[in-house]
């Protein structure tokens, strides 16, 4: 097992209902060292995509996107949730169903940051659905730019995430991939 | 100059009424060799503090203390402004007005990540009214635990925020110390 995997098996909490609690360690209060070897990885394992920006979305995306772009030396886009009032009328938008709020979510990313031909590394905290990551893949092409990877923390397999992306044909990692979580016991993909 | 203050001239944008844009690198698009750089002064400023813990405010506050965080070797706390479904229901809520938002929002930190006793160093990207950095500080108080340092990497001191704050006799630094912005040229105090 991995540093990761280590810690979810150690801290993480199964509350029922495909929900993982990793809130001690990444969601809400965040293991620095932990997060920086994660973003080590991810820069590893997508060296050789060519990748010159990394996109993720607000807000525990934030954490693990920081740490590998420090890494990779390249520029992190955040998608944010609201518009603030310094980004301008014309946006990039797209919806996707929030699995935790259950609603739709905005996800929204100024022109100004995405621009025509940028190879674009997406990088989030889960992947489940896969929703969350498609909508970043929309915006995206919208903008012009190319997906070139996709790495996720934690990814539940069960939940068809991996299905979702596969037509994109493009690389897609997770450091932690949960293959069940039947009655609160956290079993992992090639583990 | 320092390297945030070079950015701030070069990049920043000033939109009136006291706004200013910095989304090219801190508060959308993050340069991570910038705000990793502002992590390490920011360690090397609080390294006498005794800080147990790093605490800030969803969203922008998390990309600095994540930096902070890393250089620092501690564990980083971001305060939400929605409660997630994994949290649990007794919490530690506060409100603060948003100046970006025209109204108020919550604060909420869980009581499993911010316990008694600890020695709390707050980061956020601004200090300007000071609002929701004392809005960090009154959670910090709930919990019985005791802020050592306030580090922001903007500080507008035109909006008085350093004399909100100078009750707590604790040190207060900010990378970049805008003294005035009028007619959109920014002057840095000590510079």
């Amino acid at each position: 097992m991995n540093e990761l995997q280590e810690r979810i098996v150690k801290d993480g909490k199964y509350l029922g209902n495909g929900i993982l609690k990793v809130d001690s360690f990444v969601n809400h209060q965040v293991d620095p060292n932990l997060m920086d070897a994660c973003g080590r990885e991810f820069a590893k394992r997508f060296a050789n995509t060519g990748a010159t920006k990394i996109l993720t979305a607000e807000i525990s995306g934030i954490a693990p996107a920081l740490t590998t772009a420090i890494h990779m030396k390249l520029p992190v886009v955040y998608a944010r949730k609201t518009k603030p009032i310094t980004m301008p009328d014309q946006v990039y938008l797209t919806l996707a169903p929030s699995h935790t709020k259950g609603r739709m979510v905005e996800l929204i990313v100024s022109p100004e940051y995405l621009a025509n031909n940028e190879k674009v590394l997406i990088i989030d905290d889960f992947l489940a659905s896969g929703q969350t990551i498609l909508g970043l893949v929309r915006l995206t092409e919208a903008s012009g730019s190319t997906v070139v990877g996709i790495g996720t923390l934690i990814e539940k397999s069960f939940e068809g995430g991996r299905d979702a992306l596969s037509s994109l044909n493009i690389p897609i990692e997770s450091i932690a991939c949960i293959k069940s979580m039947d009655e609160g016991k956290i079993e992992f993909v090639d583990s």
